[in-house]
């Protein structure tokens, strides 16, 4: 079987999850996320965004989190605001739009908004009450293209944000890898400063499942408990979720496997690299996007799985390899051993 | 008081209209649409399309129509596909989203869609079950830039639809004025063949208020009354509507009174052209969009009222002109006046 | 043709109203209810309740009028309130719960609600987050029963509302034969001081179409408009419901003409009841509800129209009659006579 | 720690789930539910229901399940019929009624529905456009009070919703109990067959989390995923789902681990009518709704968790004690000893 690079999510879970699971299997516990662990989980969130003021909600995925965050916040009338490459624009099967909001898109060379890109938007929508009224930013970190925030970019946003009254609410499916990569100088405690409400992603991240919900601003936390019930989102068995986050949070484990996940992905980077081989964009997480030949991507797929991203022209495509908590340093070797090889 | 320029619905209604209402006032009907009025304003317009397997509802504006209709034919996961300046885009409040729909936007020059524009569109919606499924093709006659769809754009675009399972649904708010623009060779029965669904607009033809529904494929008829219900839309005093499109389509008022707003429209491009004026596009219905200096435009505001479309330079802009059923001849030849005195 | 007393929206409109559609037919206005009728209209109304603070929309009719009202103030998991025989309930095919909200049902014996209704479903709705925050107390004066609220029925209920956090919206349809009926003691000064939200129904008293929205709560007022127009109720002819709530509103006409109705329903039930005639509830509204043999149906079909409403026994049904702003003494005394005839 | 007879999710999953989580843990899989585990879990129902043209998904909760399945088979205007304490109605914070529609309840003695209660409501909305028009019929088996469909019951059900046009929906959460109770003569072959749509529960029968949806109207499973996703219930690591119901449906288990919740739960039932306590209902799965003294509660409760269901009387209420694939004879011997003592 071919080792596959197509996405962080291939595999289980941490074993130490697994041992927990096995550890607590038989506990009685209360339900609907009012278990014990589930409740060590959320403060120790808490403790490590240094604000006891926030609220924590665990659910099961990505696009459960942004349908759940989004409805909550916004008035029928209201709409989002996002990069173009934004997952709830072209991968959730219009989500949000079926919770009956737009979300206008913003055309981003590097996936990531800054008030430069919003102040058009706010400015082609003043046809009151003909427009729907742009009320939430989200935007996502690391981003679907593997770039990141760094910290004065999302000060800036946030404060711009905050002057012209829109939520800034920030997708963190792969926030470890965004806050581990190496040139990150950003920290979970400032992005729950500057975020009015952000998301923890477990499943790319050594969980099984789950994300785990922050709401900082004190007005959207509120009720939101029935939103999630509402959305289908509540686990009968919320201790399934409860014991990930425990885990994932004792010991900065959660970063490990995301910096872990960065490392692997930077050793191919560089080899690639040394080798001449151009990228679609310059990351630094677990997302790479080399630019190869077509033969060289025959070659590879013999032996790797991955996806084929973007065709550059007749000769060359860009692909895209992932690399997660799990990918061990033998299939990065002899992924690097095959470059050197062919290039 | 100035005359203004600025829309097609800034007067009442014709007079044949106000005074069948007069003569029909105290006469008992029954509600809901059952009156006799709108029983014979539906036989006259599929009379007028010489289809009698077409249905036809009548409502009150617009937004109100493309909601009902579009909400009435997609299923939960299905989108529209618009062109950029679209209505149900631009201006409507996010109507058709908050009825959990997306509206994919598709950039043209005109703002009309050809098959070659909808073709990548299908092509980046085939992450099943990842994406929403493009399934209903929305255009407007005339569209929003006030151009419109010859018989062969809009049968290729008819083929093209059928050919891929997508309903095409016409916005014909002013598809009076589409229909007999001098360069049209359309028809309204033609229009009837190729659609799935359109709608005569009333409101912006020398209706008060109004909108005629026809459905055509008979897959989207059954049950259809129902929508109307839920959305608000249906008039106890459906006689409104009923005495209104029976007055209209006597003896062709309706294309009467559009043809008379084109050739108003028309005599103000013609001038404005004499004297070398450039128009944002060429169109030949009752919207005009002339480009003209950021003086004349000055000195036209002290005598008319219109839109500033669109800022081409620093010294000058595209203005919206639209001429209406009931704009007369001495208002146009002010503006004619006025405009060959300064330029 | 038979008369009919089916309902009281079977005719068109009061003459004013249509001499005032004459009079200003060819003025040209701003669109989208920015028209100096609409203005007009709206001070009327605000100087009627006394209260400048108010403020008020017109959209075209009740179910509109609801859907709107209750969309724009319920969070997604909150939920409305309604006696049983509510029209949201039961008559405008599931237009509340098309936005996303449950609507409670409570039996009742007369149509009204009391706060003793209330407390069981509050009490009942406390499992947290499982269940629908009730969140809004829907009533109509007149009921769909045509009883009516007293002044201090109507003074506990809002009292209770807002012990309890509970937004009061009154459903106005037939506001006016409410406030005018000859047991009355509310007035509409005491309406917007009692409900957070109300409207006064233009369609069932002398208008074509027409419901005015008046919103008393401040926190309810902001960006309404964007509601209205979200679910296509923001008419381009916005002077249409303008000129007649101005007509209307002058010299008290709104109230006359439901004054009107109810006298002449109340000529019937005095003279049915003078021959010994039951009634399903004791109403001094338009809507009377007698008891009457199936032999008798069937002699009075013969000449009226009405609605059998409600099978009694093997021998005997309720019938509804219903009287409006035109029904006039002539075809009341017809009745009368064939009824003295008869029994 | 007391032992808990509250609910039958308090544990986390049969072990030998576990045991395949530990097993497979480290396998790359393919995401989204492509991976094998699915593809093996989905063959072993289909194989159990005999019928290899049912469609099989797997999302993670019931209220999920509910609105995915309602929602994706009702047009807007449609509606659901369910017994009154059905669960969509009660204890799912109007999950239905956020995707658009109403959800119709009716009274029954003993949560369960018969063609005889569904006449009057089909007969009640016959009011063609004005109301919801009745669509799908929500049944749960066993049903949220304890009960059971006998297969004559089902079956005429069943034939009954065909000949009205009505679909059959049955909501699974307790399946494996109303299938396994020593009364019930259905099978699960026989529940395909007479349902449109069922689904088997896993989170009360010993999964961690997990509803096996069976689509067995081929009219109802084109684009089925796309439902799936939209709302948020599509697992990237879909193998969590796929493992847990591939070793539920080896050998049997899950019925094994519902038929001994049963017998426990008929332990205790028959120990208690052995001296003289009567039921709320008579029940044979594994809930049971004792008729106790204030007393005895208090004692109980000293020893053991469990919900006071019910008031019965100033000296008496009913409880409901609720037993899983977990619950050990230890805890039901103590229980039973401690009866005994008291009574």
């Amino acid at each position: 079987m071919k080792f596959s690079f197509k996405n962080d999510y291939s595999e289980g879970c941490h074993p130490n999850i697994l041992q927990a699971l096995v550890q607590t299997n038989l506990n009685q516990q209360a339900g609907y996320g009012e278990d014990e662990y589930s409740a060590q989980a959320k403060k120790l969130i808490k403790d490590k965004i240094k604000n006891q003021d926030s609220d924590v909600y665990l659910v099961s995925g990505g696009t459960q989190a942004n349908l759940i965050v989004i409805s909550s916040i916004l008035r029928p009338y209201q709409c989002v605001i996002s990069a173009a490459p934004g997952h709830i624009l072209n991968n959730e099967t219009g989500a949000i739009e079926a919770t009956g909001h737009k979300v206008l898109s913003i055309e981003t060379e590097d996936g990531k908004l800054r008030p430069a890109d919003i102040i058009p938007v706010l400015e082609s929508h003043s046809n009151v009450p003909h427009q729907v009224m742009p009320k939430l930013v989200y935007i996502s970190n690391s981003t679907e293209l593997g770039t990141i925030y760094l910290a004065h970019e999302l000060e800036e946003l946030s404060v711009f944000c905050r002057q012209n009254g829109l939520y800034l609410f920030m997708d963190g499916a792969r926030l470890g890898h965004g806050l581990t990569s190496e040139i990150s100088d950003l920290t979970l405690e400032r992005v729950a400063e500057l975020t009015d409400i952000f998301y923890l992603g477990g499943t790319k991240n050594g969980a099984v499942i789950g994300e785990a919900i922050v709401i900082n601003n004190k007005d959207l936390q509120p009720d939101f408990a029935f939103n999630i019930k509402q959305k289908g989102a509540l686990l009968a068995k919320g201790r399934l979720l409860g014991i990930q986050f425990m885990e994932l949070m004792k010991d900065d484990l959660y970063f490990d496997l995301a910096k872990h996940a960065n490392i692997q992905a930077m050793k191919i980077k560089n080899a690639m690299k040394e080798r001449g081989v151009q990228f679609l964009s310059d990351t630094y997480t677990n997302q790479i996007f080399p630019i190869i030949s077509n033969e060289l991507i025959e070659i590879l797929s013999e032996h790797f799985e991955f996806y084929v991203w973007k065709k550059i022209d007749e000769q060359s495509s860009a692909i895209r390899l992932i690399t997660s908590w799990n990918t061990g340093d033998e299939a990065v070797e002899r992924f690097i051993e095959l470059i050197q090889k062919e290039l």
